[in-house]
């Protein structure tokens, strides 16, 4: 009943996930790991698992039952089609694959095998509050969703090393792949304006308005900021027919003092989805056992690839950018299975 | 010391601003009015207030020393031209003109007149969620604005009388002024986007996205939709550098019972904005009283008349439409009076 | 139509109300005025105002129509039945007097008159915010309200000239006031308990905990707090049979900054509550105007003096200290006119 | 490193613990169950735990590492003392014991057994809002807490099965708890009042407000309504000498309709506090597994018996009742382990 997990990749995110999947989460062992650093990967390794010197060795080894991918970006292709080869339930940090065509190859092969195997991590869905927002929408209370507003706020990004184009293409899936999945729709262009830089960041194209055409014609902006000092602000609201939907503000003991009536934010992601990572590993646990993954899929992976692609161009020209998508397999069309509370 | 009004035009605002002018307000007398209609006109004159045939004849009576235009906006060029060759102090409702052309000619003739006559009614700056909010930001605490989102939402418009050009050239033209006036700047270019059509207005155009280009680079999105069912929601937020600030909910009772915890929406622009309206007089009052007018100008009336053009182009084209103006009379430079709270 | 009103007691409170009743509200003149300081009274006496010597002349002057008296507590007694013996209605400021015997003399002689000439300063029950609680109340939604918790927090009180007793003799009146209004009932007893005392105030005692029984058998606990440092800040919850309703957080701009997402606490009573001291006089202006008052009553002002008086005693013994009124006039029975928004 | 667990008793809360140690926690094996009902604990063992005839086998049983009694009140001192005869770490569900008496007893036996070996079940000091809050008043950024204000309200009881006692002896625990825990502090009287009856609860004595003399001065205020149906809402507010600290609103949607803008209220206990009781256990199970307890202990059981006995005892009199303690032994002295966030 416990479920056997190689770990590939022991960089920050790696060990917490170990950390998660020993110290957390029940129903799961961590028998194996790997790192491109060999000693990392010694060295973070749980009493009992197995330093594999590959990829390719920890994925084929008949102890793992199930895969976590932490390694890097460019990476991943590789080890997601090993993972398939193999029949292997995987979890697969974002990126999923860092350009279109990887992604649709890792599609091919996982349609080829005929069963979901790849889990992609976009937390968000697993969120509360998230998770309650969408249960309002398809609720149908309030009608047809028709707009969607994404605030995606960071206090501060590491200077120097986050470049001009990550609002694009690395903090822009988060409001991508929740959008499409609250919206349950596609997005078919996107649209980039650039407002008066902050003088916070330097040289850092900062803030970033982003518009997502969706398929059904609702159409989400994004605001994106990603040094506006006061916290790590993440909101959403939808506006339908008869009604508006938003996140809440996160709970926080309310405080009546010289500052007014106020409510903390939170410092940073790892505060405000601390319990959606957890949610999202359990969940993967729970279908990996089973042998195949529900929440955010490899077609997922290959939509937020499409938009961030789309989005630098957009930036670029200014000019709207149209978004193609392969014929969704039927591998990709069942209904999504995650309750939403 | 008591201000003698005369007031043009006695439909439903010109019958609401007597009521306000008797009734409410002090230190104001309605001396005179005139009509179209002048058989209305004579039914709601307040005692003792002279019915006059025209409104150039009440405009030139010796007895009226400030003028009210609730005419409608074809009449008003005229209308205030005669106010201006008069010398007298006036407060017109919106729309100041029809079109750009009979701004910039009025503008001309209060320019050589010499001395700011006229106030538009664009009653929202004299409203204390929005002085507050200005407060914050001009205070400076938060860095400067970088973007502001305004939302405008009614309940419903009336079916067949309200088309789909006028959230753009009648409701827009709120969130335009409250813009320019929040972050001090200017609007030179607008971008319209229509989103996903609500079912609930027929043909009607609703709702409507407008991205509102202003000087400094700052990016302005307004979300207006005017059949969304649940009430008159009028939003308000602007991001800057280091922090946010936002129009607060409206202030009603906090309800806990089988609905949940929750609070009243304003049903309409009349219970939203009744003490802004109030204020507005108020202070076109004491500024008349002095032969001059503070608040909104002839200025801000031309700058609304604009950017309400080139968003019927920006809709119609889909294309970003400049706004270019001629250069600002130093008759409207000077530092914007309005205390806020 | 403008009603001409004397102004007895030129004081702080006489001052601030003179400019409401001279420059904010309309259909008012003070065209007299006295005090105690006959040169204070003529320094700030408006243009055209009569200076009394003494506060009768100014009650019988022929030239005055209704009286406002704000002069010090002791000497209201003599002022108000000189009011009813001239048959002129009178605005009192709080306390209506300083003992029940004469509130008791005043009752009898404003109902040997046979009109309500009398309004009492309970200024809150013309505040927006408690109107429409006591609407919510009112409507029966909820059901029968069974506790009410009143919350009284100053955020300092002058030393030295703020003794112990005043929590319960100054300051407590207004939530006994307004909670018998909002729930419609008498209080039929006082009960105090002294919790750990602030080191804030020195040897004053705060904050304290006040139990008003009243005769439906609801109960009303009342927080005081004096010197808390952080703001004016005045609450009410009604928990009712199916539900709660309470008192919202004042308008103000929502700020999210380093500080949290937060919103301004009023600084003092001016600020809060200068709303209802303008809705207030425009409310005894328009009664006044037809030769009686509406608002808190004479009865109001006697069950206030009765419930200090209690709490003193309480605070003293620590015991459950019953209230006793007379049987209450007719005069005072009347529905109460004022709408609730 | 996995806890060998033994639960007593397989009623309802019984059989949810069992499927929280089962199938939401790690670190934790549930391997043996016992109940006066063999069959049903038969039925309700997870795969390979072994049905004992009697919670004392359980208790001794060598597979046993540590144990949860979850049987009725009236069993619990003959299992409690069993266990620290065993020397074995247990989770005891409220009513630790039924008596003072016995409470002192199990007191003695585990001083004398020298090592904590006792959790109580009170959960709410899991539960994220109140550690954040309390976490506040620790901090001591807002002044020595003076009152606080508990409001516990039930959507409703069951109709027969709840009586009038059961506020005071089954509600009020865990407002008594929070409080002590909240404020560091010990109950040294109560008093109870009783408002006008809801007509919802037929005979049932409901609402009650309670009044707890804390032994530092401070006064708490306990609203208790079980019967209000709305939903259930747990709150509390600390005032402090410079400012006030409360628990937020729980995370819910913000939705806008025709209600008003709204947030759900959670249904009942398991809603709202569902994450208190599984961390609530992950903390037992990490300290069990080093032999010993932390969180609430036999002396906050004790506390909880005497406040509940002088609660009925104050409702029956109407009078103050005085609690003593016994002297408090060095084992519950030591600085509370559990982390606020």
């Amino acid at each position: 009943m416990t479920l056997k997990v190689g770990v590939i990749g022991t960089g920050m995110i790696g060990q917490d996930h170990i950390r998660r999947l020993t110290k957390v989460l029940s129903g799961v062992d961590v028998v194996a790991v790997n790192d491109i650093d060999v000693k990392r990967a010694a060295s973070v390794a749980p009493g009992g698992a197995v330093v594999f010197e590959t990829a390719g060795d920890l994925i084929r080894s008949e102890t793992v039952e199930a895969v976590v991918i932490c390694s890097w970006g460019p990476a991943h292709e590789a080890q997601l089609l090993d993972c398939i080869a193999a029949g292997k339930p995987v979890f697969c940090e974002k990126p999923l694959v860092t350009t279109a065509a990887a992604a649709r190859r890792v599609i091919e092969a996982e349609v080829a095998f005929g069963r979901r195997l790849i889990q992609v991590g976009f937390m968000r869905r697993f969120d509360g509050d998230y998770r309650r927002l969408k249960a309002v929408i398809d609720s149908g209370s309030l009608g047809t969703p028709l707009t969607y507003r994404s605030v995606h706020r960071n206090a501060s990004v590491p200077a120097g090393l986050y470049t001009s184009d990550m609002p694009l293409n690395d903090t822009l899936v988060h409001d991508a792949d929740i959008s499409r999945w609250l919206l349950s729709d596609e997005v078919k262009g996107v649209e980039v304006r650039l407002p008066r830089r902050s003088s916070r960041g330097g040289d850092l194209r900062d803030p970033t308005l982003v518009l997502l055409h969706l398929a059904s014609g609702a159409l989400v902006d994004v605001e994106i900021s990603v040094n506006i000092a006061y916290g790590y602000d993440i909101r959403g609201e939808v506006s339908c027919e008869n009604g508006v939907a938003s996140l809440p503000e996160r709970p926080s003991a309310v405080i009546r003092d010289q500052h007014g009536v106020r409510q903390r934010v939170p410092e940073d992601w790892r505060e405000r989805f601390i319990d959606a990572y957890d949610q999202e590993f359990r969940e993967w646990i729970a279908a990996a056992g089973q042998g195949t993954t529900t929440g955010p899929s490899t077609w997922d992976g290959y939509a937020a690839t499409l938009v961030a692609d789309a989005a630098l161009r957009a930036a670029e020209t200014g000019a709207f950018q149209p978004i193609t998508m392969v014929a969704k397999p039927g591998l990709y069309d069942t209904a999504i299975a995650q309750a939403a509370e």
